[in-house]
């Protein structure tokens, strides 16, 4: 592996407020549990805008949902994410002079994440409007081994001058959330989510007892300071703002330390919230500090082995790539409460809500590199069963489960259900889900335990929504990926993937039955009658076609519309959705991101070849990718389709999306699921990965700039490496038994290392 | 004439308090101006709920719309009717004791309308708790020649006993609009609108000054007290609440006299508010108060000349007929700021809203008989025109102008799109209704001036909303006037009103090239080849007919879905808006309302009378007549198809919806709408009468039950009276010249009279 490629880093950042913003988000620090924006410690200037935020994935508040009308059956609450206490407070004060960005002189200055150590690292060279010469180095480490830790540890050196150095570190609980009432993708309101209700010393500790305004979640926080010298402390409490201020007397050379440790413990994982983080910040206050970082990166080493993709011949997308499955890693809760957010712990965007992107763009990640996060996440959907069933049963449904479009704990929290609860495929995306993981282990406990239950409760919703009219079953009134055209019958992903939700229906339930592990089959109720009547929709299953054009139309009215002209729409006026009201965009051929095109890519053998690629060219003029969704998928196509050099330029586009801010909106957070299609251009598009029922499936090639690149994947009980060059394909089985691989659709055995020509797809 | 007919009266009412606030709003007192719910004037025990309401038509505040999600394009705030000042409070103290209906004895008791004399009255026999008896009869008028005043006219007899009789007589800027939050046809939020800005007495006057919260659109109310018998008085001021206590020694035998003025000016229609109030009220305390009833009789004397209808054979049914066409009276605003609210002025359901029933269910009424009122209607429609193509911009259309769905002074209200903006129908309702305006009085130079810009404007839209597909042209993504398929393509009615408007944008500026007034032509700047272009949309617009069942499918996809079991739905599941999730509803061939249906009733020649009577029969069995608009167009084409008794159980149901309080939500006020559908089902229905470029036609069956009925209307320049009996039809031309008329298909000349064979629809 070349080192390089964990490094993100930018240099005499622009103090601009939008860059600092968008900063903010690219350089957080988060562990899966608890995530921090990179806000600077000593603050900005009073004008600037900030989304100063600090979040715990799943730990919630709730909120009123309000209408202009109010119909049946309309979410009443939501859930948000809260923007917890405030513990990034490190004021430094050097001979009366604070240190700040905006101030004096900047003579150096970098913010990097280091991806193989695990941490951000922030390093200014200033000198002072009086002269005073510092050299600060910041670290911010979200702890992988111990989860509610948070610590900066705050390096200053002075160059030139003695004096006193004080550091003013805060703890506050006066926060709130961040808003934009003209965005439909943020919030919209300001509120004080958190309220404090102690806020104390114990002895050196800070204490703050909160708890989330309506769902009265409780939060525990817990910050230490320690001073590498001998320091006056004094201590400060103002309402619910907890101050400690340390003095050194210090001299030119002199090298101080500051580590302020933050445990966070909310009342989800640890019930006892206030006990739990005084505890474990004992302990981790007693560990020396080398022995976290040492965890720190072991932990990571790990992880590399496992996930490594490399790239050879092209450093910033090797840095980027990086990155991407780096951010994976930091949104990923790893315990059933928790999911990936949208914006994973980097922002506020999308409230935190958790979305069918995690199955359909960051699953695959997971499953075939880091099983036992896979396995997690899919656990997290099968405890929100009770709940789907309730959605279900809201929404009219008979029988079955139908899971929220946007949630935390599993609340229907989507606030307008047309391009909402109406994308009923949500059901199939997890199902989907829960089939991949059982191609890609083989785990059929999992699947007896809890997988099946979910397949089972989603393919009864289907045949439910669904009807038959002339011979066929249709599903109408739903909606699609593609929330440019909302509330549609017969939308073409839809139907499929609901298809194959019914189809794997009948399969687990064959399967359990003749293992005699019928527990769940039991437990539902689920009858063989009910099963044929899955395959009966199945095979029944209506597929819009269009003859002429040899295409599978979006839904069944789509192609009775005007085609929207994107090149002749200013540029200022995308993303659509904040330009032009939707019943004006759903009366137009125009997408937001892929939707027959993904169904294209993830069932494959549903169409002929021809139409497949003929869908491509038509829907690829009537994208905007607008959603950070779509561009992933046009190049994973785009690759099977022979486009190489257009898969590569999607590919380009998915991989900087965040870096180069082309949504214009990453000050919100980062977009999770595009680091997601980062990773699946690569396996599924350049490398032509497929997960089916005959196997594994290769089909790679390499583009054209680059000289290599290698990934590794977890199959059944093998780690198989794969390394694409110009020449050859390289095949190495690792460990376990060997497997059948089919490359360039014919079948070979893999036993130790086997090696293709590369060919690509002629 | 029978004078019975003229009143509605109930006598004993029940106490209970849904009684109460059910005959709150049948026996609210209005004038088109000005309106003021039925409450008692001592009011009810504390713990009873009460819509307690005066409103002005047209007067509004504005307030924020919430979205959970907000898109592009949503209105940001609506406007509502305002609950204003309340002079409705008179409490009577008799030798100490409080009347109450609630406490003593209520010997006799009887609420009645007087729809001759244009009064409500109260009348009360009661005996106090310690024996003390009274005779109350209070009449309430709201002036038709002096609109900004309401009356009462309390008078009390002492029976039995001598001693102080106090009158104690509030006014006061204290109020609340109703709400119920989970109830969409009426806010959800209890608001103060009114915000007192001055509350004094000056000289015996009390006055409030008040303003609305955010429109600030200024109100004055001034109060006069006027007691037969001498008094002492003493005023009271208590923040916003003015009272005036009248104290007089009585004596058996006395009957007392209390004469409260109040006047309601408000800065839309009186710019100096203040000082117009107190004006007005000085002339009608100087006018003998004989001289206001006089006045009040001879106007509705003069009403009911031009605008009776009369039933032979059913006291009940010609009461309920009468009742309707006072209260189209009550509600209608006769000046171009205001129009006919959902509710009228008799609460605030649906917010004080104008809707498109105004065109399509009420002004058929005013049109045929009322000529100056229905020219008001439509220039306040006129006066709408640059709110509306501003709407159309917002909606992302060139050109054209869109009405909103519900508006009080221009823009648009509507919190829910799918129901709400999406119905573009308003504007070939609107457009519709310029037609038969025209029709009806040939009174080109309206057109001329205001009617036609309307028309082609409205053509405009439905030329930029369209597209051609396959040789036709496609109107998507609107939503009919049946609520339950929202966002549907090609819906038949939206279609062939549509059409109807481009063909008559064509036929107007045709007209008026004809006889040179171009002037709104040049304005607007139509040119030939729009023109030319509103016709090519119209000849090849898009029905939706399906062949084999030969009916009009409300949509292109309608049939496709699977047909509610309306048989096997709980009653109590009515409404189903109340009760489903909208998308479970749509999901499902089920109608609200007619919404073919209407579009076969307004333009019967657009089909064959095959596919008009197999659509009836198609939709009768999926509409649950959940909308108030439903049951009279039922009824109208069941007597067009000869389903006589078919025609006259849904006229039943309509002409009794509030009387009845069938929709079980008659206490938010009455559905005036079907106060026209009542007597449109006579006209349309019964009489067959039709409105066609052709001319007029008729085609009269009678009920079995009765013995005749009779009408008159206005056509041209020519008063025509209807008397349909068993045997005959009389037709009498009572003014004007000699009008061709068709009458069961076959052209008759009426000169002076005209009788023919009732012959019904064989």
């Amino acid at each position: 592996m070349n080192g390089n490629q964990f490094v993100y880093e930018i240099n005499n950042t622009d103090l601009d407020n939008e860059t600092l913003m968008l900063n903010e988000s690219l350089f957080h620090t988060a562990n899966g549990y608890l995530g921090v924006r990179a806000n600077y410690e000593e603050g900005y200037p009073a004008d600037y805008d900030s989304i100063h935020g600090q979040y715990i994935n799943g730990y919630y508040d709730t909120d009123k949902i309000e209408y202009g009308e109010k119909l049946y059956g309309f979410p009443e609450e939501k859930q948000t994410i809260i923007n917890v206490v405030d513990t990034q407070g490190i004021r430094l004060s050097i001979a009366g002079e604070e240190f700040s960005m905006f101030d004096g002189k900047v003579l150096s200055s970098s913010q990097k994440i280091d991806m193989e150590r695990g941490f951000y690292q922030r390093s200014v060279h200033w000198i002072s409007p009086r002269g005073h010469e510092l050299e600060i180095r910041i670290i911010r480490m979200a702890s992988f081994t111990v989860l509610p830790l948070f610590l900066i540890d705050y390096r200053v050196k002075l160059i030139n001058f003695d004096g006193d150095v004080k550091f003013i570190s805060t703890h506050s609980g006066s926060v709130k959330n961040y808003c934009n009432p003209n965005d439909p993708r943020v919030s919209a309101t300001a509120v004080q989510h958190i309220i404090t209700q102690e806020a104390t010393f114990d002895g050196d500790v800070s204490v703050i007892r909160a708890k989330a305004a309506h769902s009265e979640l409780e939060l525990t926080s817990a910050v230490k300071n320690r001073l590498s010298v001998p320091c006056k402390t004094e201590h400060t409490v103002s309402g619910d703002v907890l101050t400690e201020e340390l003095t050194a007397q210090s001299q030119t050379g002199d090298e101080l330390r500051l580590l302020k440790y933050t445990v966070l413990c909310d009342e989800r994982r640890y019930p006892t919230t206030q006990e739990s983080a005084l505890r474990i910040l004992n302990e981790v206050t007693n560990t020396p500090v080398q022995e976290l970082y040492d965890g720190q990166r072991s932990y990571l080493k790990k992880f590399w082995e496992k996930s490594y993709v490399e790239i050879d011949g092209n450093e910033e997308l090797s840095v980027a790539l990086c990155y991407s499955l780096y951010q994976l890693l930091q949104a990923v809760g790893k315990d059933s409460v928790s999911n990936i957010a949208a914006k994973g712990l980097s922002g506020e965007g999308y409230e935190g809500h958790y979305f069918w992107d995690t199955e359909i763009y960051m699953l695959p990640f997971f499953i075939l590199t880091q099983r036992e996060t896979a396995k997690s996440l899919i656990s997290y959907r099968y405890a929100l069963l009770p709940a789907a069933r309730k959605q279900a049963k809201l929404l009219g449904h008979k029988k079955g489960a139908l899971y929220p479009w946007r949630t935390i704990s599993g609340g229907e929290c989507s606030g307008y259900f047309p391009s909402g609860s109406a994308q009923y495929h949500i059901n199939g995306d997890i199902a989907y889900t829960v089939v991949a993981y059982y191609l890609m282990t083989k785990d059929i406990d999992f699947i007896a335990e809890k997988g099946a239950e979910i397949v089972f409760e989603t393919a009864r919703l289907w045949q439910d929504v669904g009807n038959y009219m002339d011979g066929s079953f249709h599903i109408n009134d739903v909606t699609g990926p593609d929330e440019y055209t909302c509330l549609i019958n017969d939308n073409y992903y839809t139907n499929s993937i609901a298809k194959y939700n019914l189809i794997w229906a009948g399969k687990f339930y064959r399967m359990l039955n003749e293992q005699n592990r019928t527990e769940i089959i039991l437990k539902i109720g689920l009858q063989e009658e009910e099963v044929a009547e899955f395959q009966r929709a199945a095979d029944h299953m209506y597929y819009t076609y269009d003859e002429k054009l040899d295409i599978n139309p979006q839904d069944d009215s789509f192609l009775r519309k005007e085609k929207w002209d994107i090149a002749a729409t200013p540029k200022e006026n995308f993303p659509l959705l904040l330009h032009y009201h939707p019943l004006y965009i759903y009366r137009y051929q125009v997408c937001k991101q892929a939707d027959t095109v993904l169904s294209h890519f993830l069932l494959e053998d549903e169409q002929k070849y021809t139409t497949i690629k003929n869908s491509y060219e038509y829907y690829e003029q009537l994208t905007t990718h607008d959603s950070s969704l779509s561009t992933c998928i046009f190049s994973i196509m785009a690759s099977k389709l022979g486009m190489e050099e257009k898969a590569y330029d999607y590919f380009c586009q998915t991989s900087m999306l965040d870096i180069k801010n082309t949504h214009h909106n990453t000050k919100d957070g980062i977009h999770v699921a595009s680091m997601g299609g980062t990773y699946m251009s690569i396996l599924y598009g350049f490398a032509g990965f497929r997960l089916k029922e005959s196997g594994i499936w290769f089909s790679p090639f390499l583009p054209k700039s680059w000289s290599g690149y290698r990934f590794q994947i977890h199959y059944e009980d093998s780690l198989i490496c794969v390394h694409v060059t110009q020449n050859f394909c390289e095949f190495t089985l690792k460990s376990g038994t060997p497997k059948e691989l089919f490359i360039y659709e014919k079948a070979y055995l893999l036993k130790e290392t086997l090696t293709v020509k590369c060919t690509g797809r002629e």
